[in-house]
């Protein structure tokens, strides 16, 4: 799995408790999702279609930096199932798992599209060289 | 289930397809489900443990009022769990179901600690008359 | 009256003291007569024209959970007045009230525009059996 | 009226009708009269009373800056009354007046408290030459 | 050089060590720089498109109101060339300065386009008197 | 140099002419130079002290992906200086480059403290086997 965005937990983004607000976690996954899979499928128009249990296994503080990791599960015909996984980037502490995000690939009629791909590609082997 | 909380789709709310960004609605719903339970236990210290699977069953567009509806499924000894509905206030159409939210009742130090509820309250029956 | 939105007031919605912003609460209240005259009128193009004196009586702290009650004073023609209370969820202490909040009904073109109500409806009254 | 402050108004601050959200504006000029407030008292611990009735005259679009304008109507001996105007930036259209807006000044113990101030002052004249 | 819009230092704007998040502050100056340009134009069509080194002399914490102030330092053909600086309202002290912030006029087709002006203006000159 | 963070511009991003509005990517890579700072010098008690001139070379769009990459410069006593540029990951085109933001390491009492550090570690080498 591979772990790219990073969230600095800043004031604006706790609860009450004063610890970090679940919602905006869930927030910060889901434009992960979308933004992965805008990626893999060279296309904007994706919409989130599912997503799994979620178990809250930590929480994280005023100060952390949590890091967000995705990996694809499988390529449908016209989605995407991806992994993800949020941690503590200091102490790897595993904050939440969900197992399954199936992300939708929508044509310009905003229905749901085929997209052709059947493996991760990185932006790198598609530009000329 | 009672439907409270009504949310009015705006363009701050908006993914870049133009729909009501899918993290968004979730932090709606970790926000009602926090501070249902909140009422229910009499007690602001609580966390979302678990959330159930998640089907995004239709969208809404800026403009569109979406309303958030919770119940109670089980009082546990130190936790509460939720059902809930999200839907378009105006169609009845329904946006998207998670059926189970499990928020965990939390106590001075916090860890997780009996709440001694059993069933649902009102606030107004609790109030001296 | 009828109390339906809920708001959970979070470190972000704080002024400098500590306590609730006044003005994130006005933007709550205006959102909410906004979306309350949506409903009635069945028409998002709705502007808010005129608000009463506004008083504020208690303040709310982090952690506190507000509601947000809205009743109809008087349909207009092309014109909806309101009367707001806002309260403690679990105290019942009023926050604030504002007798009147005129909301006026746009038509295509943006100007006001009969609505042609005459009383409070429920959308589940509007909707086929 | 002295007009200091200046808003551009962005998408983020747009209701669903494409016009600047009334409820922003409202929050604006709560947060315009509290720093006032603040410079003229010398004393951040100052908290929102009283808003009279709101007029709002014009609207503005996405790109407008509007320039909110306030003046001390009256000095109490712990409070202090505001009168505000907010108009656009270009064309001095008017947008909204309110004619008082309360503020009060608050000791340490968070209860009201009297400030000793009587007129208008400027800040560069308080400090050392 | 004049000082005209005022922040007030919220919760919201707080790194997670509880004093200003400059990354909100370059924010409020981008967002400054750009209206006083609109202003001067008089077109809301123009972008940043160099910012020179910025030094961060004072922080500012919760509470505190800021003031930015903008002047013009060269009127170029198709660009305004402008410094900042950012302090203290309470007590002056410079919190950050930017000597050069180069604006860029745009037209219609979105490139850079000759704006005509060579000096600054008061909208209150261009009015109808 | 690495990319991580990536960010997904949304309707909440834009400015009023409709391309990613500057101050939100200054904001942007400041929060990814501190929380790259903390994670170096393990440490969360860093403050920006200085940004070397911002050449902003490309814009964004809505549903644009940006991403963005830091290394660093130098290790001083104190303080850690990091080059960044952002640039669109679908296309690689640059958006901006940074070519020296100083952060400065703050002891428990707030002012600047060596941090001891002499090289880029990664947070897997520090962890126990």
């Amino acid at each position: 799995m591979r772990f790219h965005t990073r969230k600095w937990v800043k004031p604006e983004d706790l609860n009450p408790n004063g610890s970090l607000f679940g919602g905006r976690l869930l927030a910060w996954i889901d434009e992960e999702a979308a933004l992965y899979t805008t990626i893999q499928l060279e296309n904007s128009k994706v919409v989130t279609k599912y997503i799994s249990e979620i178990n809250f296994m930590a929480s994280a503080r005023q100060g952390d930096i949590v890091e967000i990791g995705i990996d694809v599960k499988k390529f449908g015909t016209s989605s995407l199932t991806l992994i993800c996984e949020v941690r503590n980037k200091m102490t790897r502490e595993t904050i939440l798992t969900v197992d399954n995000i199936i992300m939708v690939n929508l044509g310009a009629d905003g229905t749901p599209s085929p997209h052709g791909k059947t493996k991760i590609e990185f932006v790198r082997d598609r530009l000329p060289s």
